[in-house]
């Protein structure tokens, strides 16, 4: 199933606006969150932001996606911004735009999300391979990031941000 | 030394203001913390209820203090509430009084508190008794807390929420 | 009720054999454990180290007591000190005199012990005073140790390893 | 590099002893660990655990090998079945064959490992992939597992014990 594009009302972390259009050949995983979830703050964030330090960005593209479905007016802008600065939060995350007349925001509403933290997996195709509500273990989503990072290439490509790591 | 009142401009999760003065005759532990500074979100505030949860109301007062001295606009009162309500933060919170002209609010002013997480504990005669900054560990917060609420007490007096404890 | 005494085989960890004669007018905190227990290995030997390291040998004795009551062959005096030396455990541990004819050793028969880990604290005049089995909270511990440490003596005593710990 | 062939004086957890010739065609994957080296009970041994969980046997090959350097006479085979049972480890484990004469065991002295945890991975080939000693990131890990495991295959293979993971 092709991925449906993000609807993004601000890109914070990045220079410019980002897109599954415009990251077409990468593999994107994207870690839905609101900055008041426990389970996101606790688990999901850090564990973004190691998958952001473990793989190359030549090949994976880890994204955060800020879904407010509830508390909207404590997770405004200026509250993310200092979340992700004092959580030391690298990799872009891209503000869910609102819905008028519904709490869930756009994107969050177009792929159907049954709540925070989510993790989502696109390949290089734009495809959507993965879409799993609740924490998700490291083993299994560094699996699962390498399997599609290393589609269509020799199983040597170094997918890594350094190259000392595995062989 | 005696502990110099808090300046509080709003309590949260309490019916009523509280003070040094009304708590006089309980020890009074508190936890100064801003709700974006991740080692109170990890370690101070979880310890800070658990510590709630472990002793009696009628011996010791665990409360919250949000001494917000960066990011002002990121955790106003509306982004406290909803940080206390997602993370079950039960015990009362108050919010520490701005001070005009100055990031850092007034009682954090006061007692000349170096950062965030910092722990203060007041005795029974409202002594000022413990000034600590940064993490604190459970069986020396738990030691000192126990050693203020037997002060002027038999030592088999239960000081815990639950009687099956201890004794 | 008078804490029975202490039927060990060979100390570890110190010159000259203990027991709760020797050791009255100080608090005793007991940590019965098996090496090859992971409640033991991972919470409870951890957790008597850092309770050794926090108070101070005048006024509190922490010492583990090896009830191996299963595996027998497996948990033997080499294996017991390779394993002290590997966890870097420093505090007395005293070898629970094996009984004859029965898998449970003298001292957890004794003590009507349910299991490792088990907690046992006994005060200055050794008298029994908290008898529990499976992990406690760091919290209450420390607690409960304060409280008896501080039995007899003025309030403002450090009964700390350190100096500039609590007031 | 071909990887070398285990030298394993008895295997515990399976019927019939396993060795890197019988399980070509699948990914090896080897936890060299002592069971009194604190860094494999605390974090190498259930991380192998939970690798053996992800990955199907069809596929990945999740062995221990005990190899046993220092206190021989604590980390007998006796202790070391103890030692698994207690800790649930379900996954097939060989003792690496002592040397005559030297403290270091014999697959440990033929692959030059420098201590424990060590992880060595073999792909389907019986090629020597990765050898790391020290704590191995879990999402590294499983990237580099999955990596070998999908070699010759269509990406489309479904590598875990499950199938509801992942895609």
């Amino acid at each position: 199933m092709k991925a449906q594009e993000l609807i993004v009302s601000k890109w914070l972390n990045t220079d410019q606006p980002l897109s599954i259009e415009k990251l077409k050949g990468k593999v994107i995983a994207i870690h839905a969150f609101q900055m008041l979830c426990p389970g996101c703050v606790l688990h999901g964030v850090p564990q973004a932001q190691k998958l952001f330090e473990t793989f190359s960005a030549d090949h994976v593209a880890v994204l955060g996606l800020h879904t407010v479905f509830e508390h909207h007016e404590a997770m405004q802008e200026k509250s993310l911004s200092a979340f992700l600065h004092e959580f030391r939060v690298k990799f872009p995350v891209g503000i869910d735009q609102p819905s008028v007349g519904l709490d869930i925001p756009q994107t969050m509403n177009l792929y159907q999300m049954r709540g925070t933290p989510t993790w989502i997996l696109i390949d290089k195709k734009s495809e959507l391979k993965l879409h799993s509500f609740g924490q998700m273990d490291d083993l299994l989503l560094g699996a699962e990031v390498a399997r599609h990072a290393l589609e269509g290439l020799e199983s040597n490509v170094n997918i890594y941000k350094t190259k000392s790591k595995g062989n």
